[in-house]
């Protein structure tokens, strides 16, 4: 879809602000849903005025990680565009990707006489693995021509990566994961599967090595585990394809990153919901379009608190008049993927959507709910069409044929 | 959409209900469709709970046959994968097909000097045509290493197969049909349209050189016309696709031949509804995924009867309880395609579904009907997705991406 849209785009000086409540989506308990639930009167009226639907993520009952909801919300097809395990834990990890890096998931474990007797070192303290983690970054700073970057996660937790002088090929990073997966076995080879990452494997394979070195003495942390080897996905960048510029507004460095791999510039910030509006504000004349990323929806949906995930979107509802103060053109809330309380994680269920500009036809949902969207103009549609909605909402696409 | 799926499949005991109410979609007759006008109260009562929808099994404007409306409520999508004309018939007929079988749909005829005067031989009747099948079967037992067995079908026609040693190459039965469609003209002869169809179409022309001599004393059916020469689709099994173990409940052969395609079991059963949910109670602890096929809403509606459709529909309701005593996690209630009274006929109108978990919306369909359907939380969307639905309602599907 995104070669149809290329050519049609025009630029103008409209502004497109896209609030992306995380999990927004919800399930009843007691017969309604979170949305139903909350007391959200600034969010039911400008769904009263907008365009209403429901987007799928994926497609029918397929449940979304963070990586697919997001790029799909951006426009691209997240069967098309995968992300690699590696990847993703680096970028949430706050770790800047370039495209000569390739990433790898990893753990400590327990190896005895070469067989892993614990594939998660006895879920090692955070602090602990931190420490762990600064030492080898310390006794390993390169293998190679690649610099090795590690960064500390919770638990047995860290990533990896390698960071080459020059551009990989898109399948330099096709190396099997030495996790066995289960324990009492060896741990695997990391098995070279194109010929482009032949020579990486084997620099794979020298850095596994040169950890088990350093962690000889450890009791339990004595090993470490290496899984979803991946490089930057070949994508193209977010101006490319919509000819929009871009700021994504993001507290945790998962969604920041996820927006730098099309290029969206998304500097680091810290605080509430109202300090990422603020910032909105502040740096509102500079860009055409701005992802605002709402964390805490989704938080306490994973954690089963049907009312604490009703809360916070109330929260969000009253600082709502802030944004709608800068009088944008095109105003789309919706989540990228619903987090159910009942079910305490990401779901398959499509996602409430509603796009506010001059040009809909309104008036056909009385709130911003899950049943209330179900009789919105836009049906249940594929989420990455809402880009292209936004554009046309902004009158930024050209007619298509003559 | 399957490959994208398999990865993500996880096992645990859950169950699965399919009910296929065979072309239970209608249109209004004096205003109200075959399923308004029927008295329901459990469907109606269960619509409310569940999640509604439409689906389309093939496209728009579209009319499914029995087999792609099927594969499509399976999880297959009904254009990748077709099934020949030949295997349907011999489906139809009971016959248990292997991977190493060519099927075709075969017409006795009557052949003057050589041309064909009647492609149906007068329409001979079924009792006449089974005898003179018997006495080909009888006459011919095999052709070469082809073992050929025949199977009588109503008036003038009648199914063959070639059973060959050997697996076949997936265009082996690529052969031309032999019936000239139009009285007057010589039969054709079956052409090789392919390098692996050449030997087996010689098979094929001694097959009727065979018929010919057998039947040549017969004033009517004195020789055969042959047509949608097919093998067994390439095609992953159920369980391969869907990680289910799968049961079939069907009284009717066609229906029981299409779940063997994709390896269900589908063993042989006689009786009513009533008799097919008990079967269904007696296997329910066996397997994860059941297939019940009521048969008695599409003849009715074949036939043009609007009330004896919406009676079977009634008879059906009644017994529904039945099932509900089961509680399944998953149930799914709808048709495989739509069979209007008004139009005697299949058609191209989307099937109301029905799927009740408790991961649901539901309270957006008053009743189960197609205006109500409409309403719905699963919008109109390809028959396909209806299968990882169900998985994701099972809770059988994994997060696709991080």
């Amino acid at each position: 879809m995104q070669s149809v849209i290329r050519p049609l785009i025009q630029k103008n000086n409209t502004k497109i602000i896209l609030i992306v409540l995380d999990g927004v989506g919800g399930l009843p308990v007691n017969g309604v849903t979170e949305l139903e639930r909350a007391n959200k009167p600034n969010l039911d009226k400008l769904a009263q005025m907008s365009a209403c639907g429901l987007h799928l993520p994926v497609g029918y009952g397929l449940t979304p990680g963070s990586g697919p909801g997001h790029l799909g919300l951006f426009g691209y097809d997240p069967i098309e565009f995968q992300i690699g395990r590696g990847v993703l834990e680096a970028l949430g990890l706050g770790i800047e990707l370039k495209k000569t890096d390739i990433a790898a998931r990893c753990n400590y474990a327990t190896m005895k006489n070469g067989f892993i007797t614990d594939r998660r070192a006895g879920r090692i303290a955070t602090e602990k693995s931190k420490k762990l983690t600064e030492m080898l970054q310390k006794e390993i700073p390169s293998i190679g021509n690649a610099k090795v970057i590690l960064a500390p996660g919770k638990e047995h937790r860290f990533a990896a990566i390698l960071r080459f002088p020059e551009q990989l090929k898109p399948d330099a990073a096709a190396i099997s994961d030495t996790d066995p997966q289960k324990e009492g076995l060896q741990p695997l080879n990391p098995v070279p599967l194109s010929e482009n990452a032949a020579s990486i494997s084997k620099t794979v394979e020298r850095l596994i090595q040169r950890a088990q070195d350093v962690l000889k003495d450890e009791e339990k942390a004595n090993f470490i585990l290496m899984r979803g080897f991946s490089c930057m996905p070949a994508i193209p960048t977010f101006a490319e394809a919509f000819g929009l510029k871009s700021l994504a507004i993001a507290v945790y460095p998962m969604y920041r990153g996820l927006a730098r791999l099309i290029e969206m510039e998304a500097p680091a910030i810290d605080g509430n919901v109202a300090d990422e509006i603020d910032f909105l504000k502040k740096r509102y004349n500079e860009y055409d379009f701005f992802f605002l990323h709402v964390k805490k929806v989704d938080s306490y949906g994973e954690d089963g608190n049907f009312e604490g995930k009703a809360a916070e979107i109330e929260a969000f509802d009253k600082l709502l008049p802030l944004v709608l103060e800068l009088n944008p053109d095109v105003l789309i809330i919706t989540g990228d993927h619903s987090t159910p309380a009942l079910l305490k994680s990401h779901s398959w269920h499509p996602v409430p959507v509603l796009l506010y500009s001059p040009y809909v036809l309104g008036r056909t949902s009385s709130a911003f709910t899950e049943r209330e969207c179900l009789k919105g103009e836009l049906g249940i549609f594929p989420t990455y069409n809402l880009l292209p909605l936004a554009l046309a909402n902004s009158l930024r696409l050209k007619k298509f044929g003559a």
